[in-house]
C-alpha cells in the first residue's frame, strides 16, 4: 500500500519528511534477492516429494552442509554431567561471561593455536552460537563505507548480511550486487581467487572453501596478508572447515602466515569438526594487535568494539552447550573427532570417483567435504539439479546459489552415512550426461 | 595514534579520503561512555574484596538479576532425553529451523497466549537465545532515521544498542545521549512516565519494569497503544518479568490491548521464570499486521524482514536448549516456574520489608523481583553502592547506572537463596542512614 508520498518517488530529500508519519524499517532488506539459497532448496525437494511419494522415500540429500553423525559421546557426558550440576544450587551456572567461559577459551588458545606455535590469547578467543552469526554480527564493528569483496561462488550469507547492512547497491539481473567487488575462482585460477587490482577494505575468504572444496597454499595466503597489510584491508578468514585438510602443507589458520594479527579475523566453528550443527557453538579470534580507521582518522584496536558487541548484544553461550565443545578437546572428543572427520573424508572419496566415472569434471573433495562438479556444458546449475531429483532422487546444491561464477556446477555434500554415500554413488555413477 | 587526517579533523566531506587508506571501523561505538554497567559493579566489588578477604566471604549479591535457584526437573529431564537422541542416528537433530523448532513455538502461542485469548499464530513466535539479543538485533530491520524513546531509569542495553547502531548523537555530561527521547519514570508517575508531547517513532517500554519493578495498568497501556496507533510508532515491549505479576488486573502481554497486533513487538524470555540466564532461551513476537515504512513510502509488514534476519544472521537455538524450553509447558514444568515465581517473591517480600523497616522509601517487589529504594536524599546511587557494600557487604544496583533519572535510587534483587535474603534483611535493617 502506497500511502506517501506518491508511487514512484524515490528522491532522498523529502525523506525527513516521511518521518513524521511512521516507524521506517531498513529499506535495504527490500533489496535482496529471492530467498536463501537453501530455503529454495526445501521448495522444490518438497514439491518434488509431494507429486512423487515413492520416489520421496528414495530421497538422498546431499545438498545442505549438515552433519548426519551421532553427536561424539565425550560431548554428550560433558553436557549429561553439565545439566546434572545445574540441578544443584551448588553447581548451578546463571549469566556467563558473555565471551565464553575461560575453561572453553584456554583449551581452545592452547590446543588450535599455542600447541601449533600461534601466538592467540585466551581473550582473543570469543566463544558464540555459530559462525553464522559471527559472520553477520562482524559487520557491527565495521563503517558502512568500507569496500566489500568476496570470493565468487561464495557462501551466500557473506553477501547477504552486507546487503542487510547497507553496504552494497542493489541487486543486478545476474542476482550479484552493485558496490560488491567479486572475486573470481574458477578452474582455471584453481578456486583461489587472484590478487585484486582495485583497493577493497574488507575481505572474505574461506578455505577450505564452501562450497568449492579448494584450500589456499601458504604462498597464496602470504600474498592475501601482504596485500591486506599494504592497503590497510580487513581479512575476514573464515576457517569452519579446517578440520578436513588432510595435506600437512596446507595451513589450518591465517595466523600460520606472518603479519596476519595485524590483518585478519578468524572464524571456526564446531559445526562440521563435532558436529554441532544443532548444537550451536563456535568461535572468533580477534587479535589485540588489529586496527581500523575512526570517522576522525585515528588508527584504533577493533578488539574493544568486539568486546563491547559481546558484551551489550549477546548473553553468551549456554553453559552446558559450552561443557560440551570443551570435551572436544578431551582425548577422548579428539579422538572422535578424527573419526568423524575420517568417516566423511572416507564419503567424500567414494562420491568423487563416482562422480568421475560418470564423465564429469571434479573438484574439491580432498581437503574439504564438499564436491565441487562441473556440469556438462550449456546446462545450469537448476537445470542439473532438478535432473538430480528427478532421475537420480539425490539432493545437490546449485552452483549458480552461491554466486555467478557458480553457474554450470553444483555441489555434493559428504555429509552423510556411509550407506546413503554409497547408494548416491551407484546412482551417481549411472547418470548419463 | 594519528595518521591522517591531521589531529583536530572533523568534516564529513573527507571521508571519501579516508576510504582509501585503511578498513574503517563503525565509530558510533566511540561515543559510547564507560563499560556497561554490570562489569563496572563486578570491578568494584572485585577490588573490595581482594583488599577485605574476610568481608568478601560474607558478601551477598543483590545486584545482577541472575537466578540462584536450580534448573526445574522438568527441563533437566527433557534435555537429558534430548541429549541420549543425539547420540543415535535416527535421533541426531543437525540444523533445526531458524525460527525455532514448531513443537516449541505451538506450545507458545498456545499456551502464553491463545489459551488467554489472545490471537498469536506459531509463525509469529521466534525463538532466540536471549532478549538481550533480540533486543539490540531487532534494530537491524529498523531504519536509521527512526526517533527512538526508552524509559528513564531504564536496562543499559536499549539505549547502548541505539547507540553502536548510529541512531543517537553524542553522549552527554550526565551520560544521557543526544537525539533519544528520555520519558522520566519518577515516584510522582509511579515509573509509569506521561504520553509524550512530541513524536516519536520506536518507543521501548518495560513492564513489569527492570529496575523499579513498576508495572503499567491497562488503562495505560492503552494509552500507549492509542498513541502509536496514531503517530504510527512502533512499540517494543519487554515482558520479560511477566512471570512475576501477581495483581490480576495487570495484562501480562501488550496483546491484551486492543489494536495492539499493528503497533507491538513483544519480547518474551525463559531466564527469569524457568531458570534460563545460564541455559539461554527467549522469543520474540512479531505479529503479521504489523507494518512500517520503506525508504519509497510504502507500508510494509515487518514480519517477513524479521523473518529474513533470522534465517539470514542466526541458526536456531540448540536442540536441547529447545527440547529444555518445551518442558516448562508442561504440568510439571508449570508447577515448578509457580514454585520459582514463589520462591523469589517470598525474598522480596522479606527484602522489602526490611528496606522499609530501615526508613527508606521502597517500591516495586510486588509484581516484579525488583525492589527500587530512594536513598537518603542528596546521597548519589554510587555513594550508597559503595557504602552497603563496605558496611553490609551487600551488593545492590545503583539506580544511575540506569539512567539519570535513576540518581539517588538503588535496585535490590530479590534473586537469590532464602536463606541470603533473610541475611540480607537482617542487614539492611541494620543500616542507619
Amino acid at each position: 500500500m502506497q500511502i506517501f508520498p506518491p508511487e514512484g518517488w524515490r528522491r532522498a530529500p523529502f525523506l525527513a519528511l516521511v518521518v513524521l508519519f511512521m516507524a521506517i524499517l531498513n529499506s535495504n532488506y527490500l533489496k535482496l534477492k529471492a530467498g536463501y539459497l537453501f530455503p529454495e532448496i526445501g521448495r522444490r525437494v518438497k514439491a518434488f516429494a509431494d507429486a512423487n511419494p515413492e520416489a520421496a522415500a528414495r530421497l538422498i540429500r546431499c545438498g545442505i552442509g549438515d552433519v548426519t553423525e551421532p553427536l561424539p559421546a565425550a560431548v554428550r557426558e560433558a553436557m549429561h554431567e553439565a545439566i546434572d550440576e545445574m540441578g544443584t544450587r551448588e553447581g548451578f551456572h546463571g549469566y556467563g561471561p558473555e565471551q565464553g567461559y575461560e575453561f572453553l577459551r584456554a583449551a581452545i588458545s592452547k590446543q588450535d593455536y599455542r600447541d601449533r606455535g600461534l601466538e592467540v590469547a585466551d581473550d582473543e578467543i570469543f566463544i558464540s552460537d555459530g559462525s553464522k552469526c559471527d559472520g553477520g554480527n562482524i559487520l557491527d564493528i565495521l563503517g558502512a563505507d568500507n569496500r566489500i569483496a568476496v570470493m565468487d561462488p561464495v557462501y551466500p550469507v557473506y553477501v547477504d548480511t552486507n546487503v542487510m547492512a547497507g553496504h552494497t547497491g542493489e541487486a543486478r539481473e545476474d542476482g550479484s550486487y552493485e558496490g560488491i567487488t567479486y572475486l573470481e575462482c574458477t578452474a582455471e585460477n584453481g578456486f583461489v581467487p587472484e590478487i585484486p587490482t582495485e583497493k577493497v577494505d574488507v575481505i572474505y575468504l574461506c578455505f577450505p572453501n564452501n562450497p568449492t572444496g579448494a584450500v589456499a597454499t601458504r604462498r597464496q595466503l602470504e600474498d592475501w596478508v601482504a596485500y591486506a597489510l599494504k592497503h590497510g584491508s580487513l581479512l575476514l578468514y573464515d576457517a569452519a572447515y579446517e578440520a578436513y585438510i588432510s595435506d600437512p602443507s596446507i595451513p589450518h589458520s591465517i595466523y600460520e602466515i606472518r603479519g596476519a594479527r595485524e590483518c585478519a579475523i578468524e572464524f571456526r566453528s564446531f559445526s562440521k569438526n563435532g558436529g554441532f550443527t544443532g548444537t550451536r557453538c563456535a568461535f572468533t579470534v580477534v587479535p589485540k594487535g588489529l586496527k581500523a580507521l575512526s570517522n576522525t582518522g585515528e588508527l584504533l584496536p577493533i578488539h574493544p568494539l568486539w568486546h563491547r558487541r559481546f558484551t551489550t548484544k549477546f548473553n553468551g553461550v549456554s553453559y552446558v552447550t559450552q561443557r560440551g565443545a570443551a570435551a572436544l578437546y578431551s582425548e577422548k572428543g579428539r579422538a572422535e573427532v578424527a573419526a568423524l572427520v575420517e568417516h566423511y573424508m572416507g564419503n567424500a572419496a567414494i562420491l568423487r570417483e563416482a562422480v568421475s566415472a560418470s564423465g564429469l569434471k571434479v573438484f574439491g573433495g580432498i581437503n574439504a567435504p564438499y564436491i565441487w562438479v562441473c556440469g556438462p556444458k550449456g546446462v545450469t546449475s537448476w537445470q542439473i539439479f532438478d535432473r538430480m531429483l528427478k532421475e537420480a532422487n539425490i539432493v545437490v546444491t546449485p552452483g549458480s546459489g552461491f554466486g555467478c561464477a557458480g553457474e554450470g556446477y553444483f555441489r555434493i555434500s559428504a555429509f552423510n552415512s556411509r550407506e546413503k554415500a554409497l547408494e548416491a554413488a551407484t546412482r551417481l555413477k549411472a547418470m548419463v550426461w
